[in-house]
């Protein structure tokens, strides 16, 4: 039983800050901030955001214990009264999120949070964690699922994955992005995420022979067994030794369905070559899984040479994201609540404009065009905008504010949801299958051009003509 | 607080086989897995091999709960019997492992298990999860902190890893590679890395100004501040406020110990500028922090270019091992005990040569030159087979059989520690501390050829005559 108090996962200067904030009385001052990011992993067209239910759990939970408290002051730096306070402390804020599940965009908000100074700051490096995290493997899952069109693809890299929750919640959120299925148990324990596997190579070395192995496997799992074929020699051996005992064994109960496994050598040939094997001894129902080293790129490449595969099972390239395995969310202050109760617009300056955060408390709009469904463009607002969508609305992108666009005949829809309302949860998770059917649905709504991988049509996430306004202000002002 | 049972962690087939091999019996049987790894992360010339601590706290704690028989049962396919001896399962084997910070290399064995076949298939996954994810990290650690020439390196990516144990195991194992500490403050919680951290960007917009911010934390924190320079303008406004507050606030204390951070724009350019600012106003020990996407290459440049960095901050490239994140460990089969109680060597074919592991039940062999002191090559031996370093003895390379050396005064130490034996701890772990200063002698003993970035020279790790032979007959046994 391993156990962490999340509360401590955290950088060490959201405590010296938080001190700080104590100390002046800053603590109850109540700030913003977003998470956004600003690169989609793989250079692709959109994110999915995952990992919000983790967060949930963790700010409900969120409470310093006296060894916490004892190891903090071991530090020599933190006042008592600031410790005193620690023990006390709960989370009562209010946070705004988008979906998991939802395709998200650079630069738009995925979550807001509204709450005291020090509670904001020292949520920050589990929140980030978290939603990078998941969102990084929803993402890079998503990708895989979509080039495989429509065979099955498993999640499979337990053992390669960056640590015990790296595997645990890894598989979650592959399962959101689109996966049916994962090897890892625990996953299918904790979040209802459907686990399932067969057999290693082990198995079949721990017999005489690979025939009783199979015969031995086959006879304990006679519904649906996959059998492991590449331990020795897969079209000399595995593939005939398959069908034997298919023939001998699962045929004669009545029972068709099985699979078999292969993990090694060139997939496109040889799942040819077994499918030919299977179908001329009448095995037609017999499926075909394999894994080694996939990925989008190499299950695309398959794909088009007409692999005969049935279910694609996806390891490390998967549950590391191995070709990009950061995701960047940040975490910005946007605004603060000055004395008189308004919120005042912050921003942070940086020599990279496309690092520049776009400040102010915000709602997030996509536009659907209502002809064909499909999502035409997402727009941050300040919070107290409202957009009508019977009436034509004017969007332009603020980086180049010549380029606008005439929306009508489209439907506006908010995407950040309410989480938390002064500390209490008022939001009811979906069960993992409703965020992974609304991602499927909400993908289908993209247009193709945003789903390419190589050079994906940038979607515009553009900015109101007000909170624009703002942002030239707060840059004017700090220009040196 | 996060709660898991490792114990299901674990691949859905280690059940099924489980479950078989306890319906025939096999389950007494003992067995023997290696775990070793074909290829070193970023063509490295060696690993760091981490994570043991882990692996042994998991195997003394190895138990399955009421729920986790109860979901197992749900499945409807294992055996009432083999839910019972769950209920009682403990880990009764033997492990054999290299320690931690120990420098590792492909194809050799860095941990050895010993037991009744279920017992070692069921700890398959996590065994490989916890000893490849820290050895990914404590081998990037140990590349980065070697760029840095001795300039020191703190861990900064808790936000950017892949989980919750991601972060705080990872920092761990990047304190065994030789970061000098880590901003994760639950790592130093949990196991006594050094955390540490002072303020964000958003320390800087709470207050009306940079100056008011950077004094009140100075006030606040005289003892070393460290001050972030880049909220505005890093040499208009960032670095002259520092100096500013240093030289009201800090040297009237009498104190003089302070830095800078720096966590944008050109680091090179920007430390020469900031160091030469300081100095000119007498601040010399005033030290300077660097972060921004750093990793061993970018660190290795600005060294090159004379940067003026003391502290290098590293994040999302050390922390998910970003060039490379996947360690790529594997657990074979090489042995099975027969009914006689002998131990018969195993082997699995490949169609790719390089890919057949070792058999049997081995030992592993360092040879150290007891001139240089260097580490000359490593030697796979039978269990039980002896060297005499008081002899000269040949070697010669498996892949390339006409390879030989002939090695003379030399030592011969071996680096496999019992770890269990029959389900006992007898292994007493190092501190942290102790194992990250073995680590530096380590690999300080290693030729600088090894250590190179690009290109390095392949180590030897050849295996002995009678190891040989074993292979060469199993392979022509399953030779089709």
């Amino acid at each position: 039983m391993s156990k962490m108090n999340l509360a401590m996962l955290c950088d060490f200067y959201e405590f010296t800050m938080a001190n700080g904030y104590f100390k002046n009385g800053m603590y109850k001052k109540n700030v913003y901030f977003d998470v956004f990011f600003r690169k989609v992993p793989d250079d692709g067209g959109f994110a999915i955001t995952a990992g919000l239910e983790q967060v949930i759990d963790y700010l409900k939970n969120l409470r310093f214990y006296e060894e916490d408290i004892e190891y903090l002051r071991s530090k020599g730096i933190f006042d008592e009264e600031f410790l005193a306070y620690l023990r006390d402390f709960r989370f009562t804020g209010d946070v705004y999120a988008i979906p998991e599940g939802t395709p998200v965009f650079p630069n738009e908000p995925v979550l807001t949070v509204k709450a005291p100074a020090i509670e904001a700051q020292l949520i920050e490096t589990f929140v980030l964690l978290c939603l990078n995290h998941q969102s990084l493997i929803a993402t890079k899952a998503n990708r895989i699922v979509r080039a495989a069109q429509g065979r099955a693809v498993i999640e499979f890299g337990s053992r390669r994955a960056q640590g015990a929750s790296g595997a645990v919640v890894g598989a979650r959120a592959a399962y959101i992005g689109g996966c049916v299925g994962t090897a890892c148990t625990l996953t299918d324990e904790l979040y209802g995420v459907p686990a399932g596997g067969t057999m290693a190579h082990s198995w079949v070395q721990m017999f005489d022979n690979e025939y009783e192995a199979f015969k031995t496997f086959v006879e304990l799992y006679p519904d649906n067994p996959t059998l492991l074929v590449d331990t020795y020699n897969t079209l000399k051996s595995g593939v005939p030794n398959a069908i034997k005992v298919f023939k001998e064994v699962l045929l004669p109960m009545g029972k068709t369905r099985c699979a078999i496994r292969l993990d090694s050598g060139d997939i496109s040939y040889l799942s040819k070559k077994a499918r030919k094997m299977l179908d001329d001894e009448g095995l037609t129902d017999c499926k075909i899984t394999a894994s080694n080293a996939l990925d989008e790129k190499l299950i695309r490449d398959l794909m088009m040479q007409g692999a005969q595969v049935d279910t694609f099972g996806v390891g490390e390239r998967l549950i590391t994201s191995q070709s990009s395995p950061v995701f960047g969310g940040v975490y910005k202050l946007v605004a603060v609540e000055n004395d008189a109760g308004e919120i005042e617009p912050k921003i942070k300056v940086s020599e990279n404009t496309a690092k520049i955060p776009v400040p102010h408390f915000k709602k997030v709009y996509r536009y659907y065009d209502n002809e064909s469904g499909k999502a035409l463009a997402d727009e941050l607002c300040v919070f107290d905008e409202v957009v009508d969508d019977s009436k034509n609305h004017i969007i332009f992108d603020p980086n180049a504010t010549w380029k606008t666009k005439e929306l009508y005949n489209f439907t506006a829809r908010e995407l950040m949801k309410p989480i938390f309302q002064n500390g209490v949860c008022v939001y009811q998770s979906p069960s993992i299958q409703e965020i992974a059917d609304y991602c499927r649905e909400q993908v289908d709504l993209l247009w193709d051009e945003v789903k390419r991988f190589e050079n994906p049509h940038s979607y515009y996430v553009d900015i109101s003509e007000r909170l624009y306004e703002i942002r030239s202000i707060l840059l004017s002002v700090h220009k040196m």
